[in-house]
């Protein structure tokens, strides 16, 4: 018993984490449950049902569907479903009438046959990656809708009353949804993608900020994990791709604007996942560096000073993309740090290892080239914020 | 008229291509094409008809759903869908029943406070990535599921009637699309995972074999794609993952036995990808490379070396994982390639660069160090691939 409330403790723990790392989990979880409480009223309220009947189902359904974390997503799937259920709901209409102009026993023939070209159409469609991305839910419901009508026409009379009412219905939901999503404090994947970029930027420049120290004098061990908040920077490729999917379709809020380029963040943000490949790198070196601090002291103050610097210019550069202003700090930085690459040249240039064993300096050389690519790759960033 | 001729033309071809890739995707399509078309015959058999009546709807409404492209994913929506609308049956008839004995004035105001307490709550777990990995489905089923039952129990008077037809076409539904999965040409999650895996590491050793020359040796304009084709393995973490997910739920099929160690297959797919961004930094050393060529001379046997017997050791190892046999052959390569980097040591040891311009000289350097490290990690993934 002790070790089930200790479980229980645990998982209570957990779920406080989450609503902390996230409030907005807590406030999105209340409002899905006020759409649909909002939507089961219909079944309350004895006007409404006598008209929809059993159809009112149906908005139930699409709100619980529908109704996802950030507007734009819930937008992409109403207007999904939506749309879908529209021409489905003609086509089946349409192809079930064509049926039943014919014989009672070829009838069901034709239909399953059409059925079948259509289902299988359809979901060869759904693998093309342009369609997954942006329709792949329309498509599914499309299937649905089609199927439904189509086949369960063959059973009911006043097919196109029902089907009248479900549409309704689902727009209904879908609206309500919808309204509920947006007017009560409303989550925002532009926001969303905004942010994301320019934290995965800012834990670069964190890296970087601190690898300098941390290469060149060996320290005490004291707290490590800015040199691993990179890691997550590698695999954002597809959580940036999704938001900037639904950015497109929300309106237009706060200090974005309908057309905002959302693009723009996706170029932005794949380089800078080409700046976290050659992090990660230059951390691999960090773990197995056994280069003689002598020979390494020769090239510590230019490389400190790189590393410091374009770190620092990076998260000026984040700042900048935060608050959407030109990043006119980060460019007296991005110079220093240039500065510094370029003493590193000088240095190396007047036979600094002459005498000394060139096998051991290879970490640190190698280091210190990484080191000015990364800074060749910032500020090919830094260009692209500033378009 | 012509314009949409050729549009017509190129969609068409687009279709084409995408079932020449992978012709599974036809399969598919046709396999859920069946799939419907016999959970369709339901509608039409009247004897069935007359005991389902329009519960009969949630099976066509399954087999959609559930029907995915490989078995482990329809396994999975399949027992999501199937558990958590048995739990959420259950669940929704008794809070039903405990609202329905109070009074009818109480009644709506609790119902609406359990639905409102529940759909936030679940929609609150959603939140955990553990949870959404795996029974993201089956959560949004048991709102889907819990909503219907105990909202619309207040209007039907032959609720357990209607929760078991339902609850019977919905097993129908799943098993038909999970038969017709599994015994009609069967596409396996695992199997998909393998060849990712082993794919990828080819198209890593594909880059090794043919960078030494390309960096080393600036020859014609010949084809060089291979030296593009490790940048998919950059982005494969999600798309290994999700298979790994699948592939844990598929029965034994092949080589294959239920619990194969999926996780390994991850382990060896982080590793590969650890080698991939090693390689990206080296391919931007192909494109700015602007060392004087005498200078590049120096490393170049040793280089050229390395980097071949890694690329030949890396699709070795490719070619071992494809055929589960231990890779032998590999570790010769790994061998000479070792032997080349210790050879780049010692030709560094006598001071090579002694009167040369050491600055021209970092690129090869750095170039000759990363391709140490990937050495290194090739090693590290042999081992893993050995376990």
């Amino acid at each position: 018993l002790g070790e089930l409330k200790a479980k229980l403790v645990e998982v209570m723990l957990k779920l406080k984490k989450l609503g902390e790392e996230d409030p907005r989990r807590v406030i999105h979880s209340l409002k899905v449950g006020l759409a649909i409480t909002l939507v089961s009223t219909f079944y309350y309220l004895d006007p409404l049902y006598h008209s929809f009947g059993s159809s009112a189902m149906w908005a139930v359904f699409t709100v619980i569907v529908v109704s996802e974390f950030s507007v734009g997503a819930t937008l992409g799937k109403g207007l999904n479903r939506g749309l879908a259920t529209l021409v489905a709901g003609a086509m089946g209409l349409g192809s079930y009438y064509l049926a039943s102009s014919t014989g009672d026993i070829v009838q069901p023939i034709i239909l399953g046959a059409v059925v079948f070209l259509l289902v299988a159409g359809v979901t060869y469609i759904r693998f093309f990656p342009q369609m997954k991305a942006r329709y792949d839910y329309g498509l599914l419901v499309f299937i649905l809708t089609f199927c439904l009508v189509s086949v369960s026409g063959n059973r009911e009379d006043k097919i196109i009353d029902i089907a009248k009412k479900r549409v309704t219905s689902i727009l209904i939901g879908g609206l309500i949804s919808v309204l509920v999503c947006i007017f009560v404090y409303p989550i925002w994947a532009g926001d969303d993608l905004h942010n994301l970029i320019s934290k995965n930027i800012e834990k670069l420049g964190n890296f970087l900020e601190g690898f300098g120290d941390e290469y060149f004098i060996e320290g005490g061990e004291c707290n490590k994990s800015f040199l691993q908040g990179y890691k997550t920077v590698l695999h954002s490729k597809h959580a940036e791709e999704n938001l900037a999917n639904f950015a497109r379709l929300e309106p237009g809020h706060g200090n974005f604007l309908f057309r905002h380029p959302w693009k723009q963040y996706l170029k932005i943000g794949s380089l800078s996942r080409q700046c976290a490949y050659r992090i990660d790198v230059l951390n691999g070196f960090l773990n197995s560096a056994k280069t003689p601090s002598q020979i390494k002291s020769k090239l510590q103050e230019p490389c400190i000073k790189m590393s410091t610097e374009t770190g620092k210019a990076l998260k000026e550069l984040a700042v900048a993309i935060n608050k959407m202003v030109p990043p006119s700090v980060a460019e007296q930085h991005m110079t220093k740090s240039k500065i510094a690459a370029m003493n590193l040249l000088t240095t190396l240039k007047i036979g600094l290892f002459e005498g000394t064993n060139l096998v051991e300096a290879i970490p640190v050389v190698t280091v210190a080239s990484l080191l000015v690519d990364v800074v060749y790759c910032t500020d090919k960033l830094a260009e692209s914020i500033n378009e």
